[in-house]
């Protein structure tokens, strides 16, 4: 055990120590940590959903009704069906033929590049992608290319270059830690060219971007174009779990061959309950949605005018970039002092020398909530010359 | 696409293909699947807790008071004061300093493995050792040796011959298609004389085996020297989550460090409060416990007396070994239209030529439901030559 507390030293000698801070009410604008209040500008509850009394009452039926937990695993005697119902939702939602869920999104995305994946693979993946996207390509024994974040000439000089008899591209649809989007018009016109099958994870475009909601596909445009669509329950749906969504033989295959799927406990009947009913309102309600994108513009526009470095972001999820870790701490913890939850994200999240703030939006933020918050993210972005005046 | 394709018909023709049956009730005894009445004798759902009472109420209180989704991951916005009393309740239960939770147990193994372990590292596991283990020691690049499932000849001989500068034997405490348990002392003075840590997965033995239900550490009375002690919170716990316990400094690395554990939201606090509530009621009803072990001890008993390979069980998990696939098909296909549910279990579940039966009981389960199942198992194995008379 030596060797652990030496590594957690060092950790900690390079001002990268995490600890927590627990939260003593729900998922909102506003919430209680150790009993003070504060306004939580980075949650990815982006639609507000999380303590909404439909979502609530549709978990506590499902209870009465299955039981708490779900006892197996999906393919022994863990399926109810809810999760069918579910799984036909999600497809219909993302316009695919079929879809399977996931207990995480990591293991949604392990799971499928592990499946379909193996050593005679080539994987192209955008710097950025999610850590997980990056762990599935490293256990398939795949060759993983990285292309420069988003850069579509590095994309194509590396296929030119490391191109093999089976291959994949891969990119988060909105990259987590950025708000940017990928772009991928170009990514598939590139792969089509080059017969090359592409995966997109829609953990943070899903009920933020597109018609409905139904993520970074739908808003360019790109229906059926897409081989393996990916994305997260967790975030704008409000429960737990990640999806992919394909054609039917792609779902058949990952249910027999996705490890993380076949080795794990189906999600509660409860989650899978909240889920449904969240992808209902979200593809019915198309202004709470709208709203959430008006006002993420409109703050990146106050921040910009302020002289904060808000990066490429086009999303509700805005960096603030600072640089240094410890830097980013500072202001996340003087923030903290004047009641507003930012929290900062340093290396391994984020690339060295890029540690920033990630503010997120949710759609049940006031204006009211902003303002106050701009006023004070001001006078400390000054305070410690992170913006000048 | 055409891959995947023809993958799907390789598998279809080894008769390993996969179909889903979806239950319409809660994981009980007796559950509805398509409108039909079926004794379930495969759940995971050991203590028969999922459909309790008590749980329920402690999921929908959470729901009333935190609502439903976390919102975030633990680092950032997802830990709830529950998240706490939650890991401060499993250290207490597993007597050790600390704890932490994962989304699942697949999550767990493959997090902290890979946090500990590096392309130096030796790590030695048992032969059947559960897929998630196998996954995080792949990913973690380390040395994987496999030694012959119990056999500590050949540990011994595997650890001389293979011993690096960095070593960790791995294990389940009680083995999931197998309902056997590890010899954890013989593990543990090997573990000690060699200077190598130890992991044991209690997934199936948590609830089950134990004081209090706590473990195989429990059970061979090995308190405080099993270094990580990971379980699960979605079998006997009758809820979602895995989880490890062990030293401070451990629990703080992995936080710290487990990439499965930085990169996911957090389970949702209704689940949180269910596993609380469970440990609860596992610490208190010992009865339950001893009451599902003597059941099965019967139950194995007069399985064996009919003439079934039950293999070597000491646990509610009772294999019936079969073989090849398509028998072991045919078997559990023949009892689904007797009205009794145990899944088959193929490759790659279990290695080639072992199909078998995965019978598992559950507190909850009358003696009348074991003895129509024994009546019904009897009359097919005879007519199916499974058994002799």
């Amino acid at each position: 055990m030596n060797y652990i507390t030496e590594k957690l030293r060092k950790i900690k000698e390079k001002g990268l120590y995490r600890e927590l801070r627990y939260i003593e009410t729900s998922q909102s604008p506003r919430v209680k940590i150790e009993g003070k209040d504060f306004i939580l500008l980075g949650s990815n509850n982006y639609l507000g959903l999380c303590d909404d009394f439909r979502l609530k009452k549709a978990a506590i039926n499902a209870i009465n009704l299955y039981g708490v937990g779900s006892g197996g695993s999906r393919l022994t005697t863990g399926s109810f069906d809810i999760h069918k119902a579910l799984e036909e939702k999600i497809a219909f939602f993302k316009g695919a033929e079929a879809s399977l869920i996931f207990n995480t999104g990591y293991m949604a995305n392990v799971g499928i590049i592990t499946a379909l994946c193996n050593k005679s693979w080539v994987i192209f993946g955008d710097r950025l992608n999610h850590a997980s996207i990056i762990d599935g390509c490293r256990l398939s024994g795949s060759k993983l290319i990285r292309y420069k974040h988003c850069d579509m000439n590095d994309l194509l000089n590396k296929i030119n270059k490391y191109k093999g008899s089976n291959n994949l591209i891969v990119t988060d649809g909105v990259f987590s830690m950025d708000g940017d989007i990928a772009p991928l018009p170009d990514i598939v016109k590139i792969a089509k060219e080059h017969s090359i099958m592409t995966m997109v994870d829609d953990a943070h475009a899903t009920g933020v971007l597109g018609k409905n909601g139904s993520g970074t596909s739908s808003y360019f445009q790109l229906h059926n174009k897409i081989d393996i669509m990916v994305g997260t329950l967790s975030k704008a749906v409000a429960s737990e779990g990640g999806y992919v969504a394909g054609k039917k033989d792609l779902i058949n295959y990952l249910k027999n061959c996705a490890r993380s799927f076949i080795y794990s406990t189906a999600l509660s009947p409860s989650t899978i309950a909240v889920s449904i009913k969240a992808l209902e309102i979200i593809e019915k309600d198309e202004g709470r949605r709208v709203n959430l994108l008006k006002m993420s513009s409109w703050f990146q526009n106050e921040l910009k005018t302020a002289g904060f470095d808000v990066m490429k972001t086009e999303t509700p999820i805005i960096p603030i970039m600072i640089g240094e870790a410890d830097k980013a701490v500072e202001f996340s913890k003087s923030l903290l002092n004047e009641g507003i939850y930012i929290p900062a994200i340093r290396p391994p999240s984020v690339p060295k020398g890029t540690s920033r703030l990630r503010l997120s939006l949710m759609a049940t933020h006031t204006k009211q909530d902003l303002e106050e918050v701009l006023i004070k993210m001001k006078f400390i972005g000054k305070k410690l010359n992170i913006i000048g005046g």
